[in-house]
């Protein structure tokens, strides 16, 4: 099956937004099997759409409208589904029913102009949006499918989740897809695609490789007829690529780094303070929203060049640029704090004259046991590199606590 | 004049990366004056993208076409342009040795490959790109110009600010645009649509109003024929909007909020820490750039709920969530830290029971001078917007102090 993504919205070529339902939508087709041929982005334009819907529809068996589903003059795409498709639009009582009820519930009377949102075509039929006043429309007509998705993402994801994806799946022929994303942090791009590329021989499973901010991700993606054979052929390249990828390998789908650290701090029992020294306190801002993180320092580092932190009397032993340094702030903060851990990490997000801008240096220290590591980074990508850098190492140390 | 963008790339089809270069490109021919007639999003395929290419041409004056310009076979701008145009390709010596020199001063031999980006037809000239190896193309035949840019958004924008802006500028018919950004703090987007709509009743200059994580923007763009003209269309409206909205603007065009904390700072020579409560570091990650930021505290709110800075024994006199507490945590933070200033945020990331998730408390002390501000934003929002709104009154603070 081949699709077309169409936006509609002046906005959009105005640079005034960034285009995240097409990306999202991408995705979404991609993971169901579904080649998407071509996303085009138009103005509030009733002949230019028209055009672009026309032009679509004949090339691909599912084309699919985001946007344009509100009720002012300038949207536009029922009128332009209803002259591409050669139907006539009227009211649907139902819809004008449910539209009214919204308000009613709002407390207010519905505007006059939203009794757009209750028109129909006859090959259409309205796809529930409990997040808005706008339904979406399924459209089915000579052998082609058109979808008319609203383009606020908070409704267009739920309609899709709840509305679109059952019944796409249900109709698929006879073949499912699994996905699983292995992230891991550590090495380089090109480094896990040559390590990991000679696995994927065959058409099925297929391989995504992406680099993020927080490391390399490794994506299967697998069909199959049945449901159990689909996991099965992802678990046996799963069990190979972890072989291979070993300790650089942090979590899988939609764990986060930080998100792991507190789970695992959780379960362990333990506290958590951070010194961040030389570029800020994203770490701190990170691990927030755990209890077992009590606090964090952030520190200038021309203060912590004068070698203790203030008020603390910890002498910092050690060259402000090493993990000997980052484990005596540590176990300053440990004492500050009254915690079990700590996380210390020193950056240098410039030259230092001995050390390179983007430096970094971790230690992670507590229960009698520490770990260090270190790393160079593109100082522009710094703050977030350092961070997921400290959560890493951070996490391998709870892992190895027994 | 009348244009279009492509973007290429099978990567924007599976969803992997979302296009930022659209949008970007988008606002520059805004900017320009150039109507943006349609965005196409097309995977790597010839035969597309030359049907994409071909249909462009005919109906806009100006072609923008995006990536596609590396050195290997999925790389095909370069050939997709050379067959809509009807000309052949060849290896320009000067490009050749320009690319070679590139891998050199690397330490490397080009790779043989690499060859395809030293191609030109006799319609194109080349644009330097001093951040990559791929050269972009200036097209200009029968009336209509074709630009080819390279994918990656440090490429593009550095290629379109230094090479294609210029150039354009110089070309246009006799009529300059100049835009002027308002950044404002503190009202909501339809109440400053309501202070400054009025004053645009003509279609020059044009309003934009735009809701982003620092506050609101308001952007005039003013057309006219000499440069001096649009610069007074500007200056008499700016004049008007600043003396509605007062005191909640805080800067203009490029300016950040942080970056005006940081010149302020510096130049009353004045030293800064900060104490973040419930929410996470992200102030302190803002400020942590500049030498006047000694150093940050960021607290657990059940630590902080036990009343007072550990190892301080400052005991903070007032109901967590408050101003006063806020103040009472800065100034410990000012004793501890040694600063003159100290800039206080508490803040409840869920419901408290008394105050509801999303309420933030802010307090700047220092110099025997206070000032405090309190506000409720969404809890998914809350570390973002409570650290603009800790800048934007300690930028007050600052500007009040003689």
């Amino acid at each position: 099956m081949k699709a077309e993504v169409i936006c509609t919205g002046t906005e959009l070529l105005c640079g005034e937004i960034v285009d995240t339902n097409s990306p999202y939508l991408a995705e979404q087709l991609r993971l169901l099997g579904i080649d998407l041929f071509q996303i085009t982005l138009v103005g509030d334009d009733p002949e230019r759409l028209h055009a672009v819907l026309q032009r679509s529809l004949e090339r691909v068996d599912l084309v699919i409208a985001v946007g344009g589903l509100g009720p002012t003059e300038d949207d536009i795409t029922r009128e332009a589904i209803a002259q591409a498709i050669g139907e006539k639009m009227c009211v649907d009582p139902d819809l004008e029913e449910w539209i009214r009820g919204v308000f009613k519930r709002l407390g207010r009377e519905m505007p006059a102009e939203n009794i757009k949102q209750a028109m129909l075509i006859p090959s259409a039929h309205p796809i529930p949006n409990p997040r808005g006043t706008a339904p979406g429309w399924w459209v089915k007509k000579g052998g082609k499918t058109l979808l008319a998705l609203p383009g606020p993402p908070r409704e267009l994801q739920r309609m899709w989740e709840k509305e679109v994806l059952p019944e796409f799946r249900s109709h698929l022929p006879g073949e499912v897809i699994f996905s699983r994303t292995i992230k891991t942090w550590g090495l380089s791009e090109s480094r896990v695609d040559e390590l990991v590329s000679p696995l994927f021989f065959s058409p099925n499973p297929t391989l995504g490789i992406y680099a993020k901010p927080d490391g390399i991700w490794v994506r299967i993606i697998a069909r199959a007829a049945a449901k159990e054979t689909a996991k099965e052929i992802i678990r046996s390249v799963e069990a190979e690529i972890s072989s291979i990828l070993k300790d650089h390998i942090w979590g899988f789908d939609t764990d986060s780094l930080e998100g792991i650290v507190m789970v695992l701090l959780e379960e362990k029992k333990l506290s958590l303070a951070t010194v961040e020294v030389g570029f800020g306190g994203l770490l701190a801002s990170f691990l927030s929203p755990s209890p077992q993180f009590k606090g964090g320092l952030t520190l200038n580092p021309q203060q912590a060049g004068t070698m203790f932190i203030p008020n603390i009397g910890s002498h910092i032993q050690h060259e402000f640029l090493s993990v000997e340094a980052a484990l005596d702030f540590g176990e300053a903060a440990i004492r500050y704090f009254g915690t079990n851990l700590s996380l210390g990490v020193v950056g240098a997000a410039v030259d230092t004259g001995e050390k390179r801008a983007g430096t970094i240096c971790i230690g992670v220290v507590g229960r009698g046991r520490k770990r260090t590591a270190s790393g160079i980074y593109p100082p522009y990508q710094l703050k977030e590199r350092a961070a997921f850098a400290a959560l890493f190492e951070l996490r391998r140390f709870l892992c190895e606590l027994s």
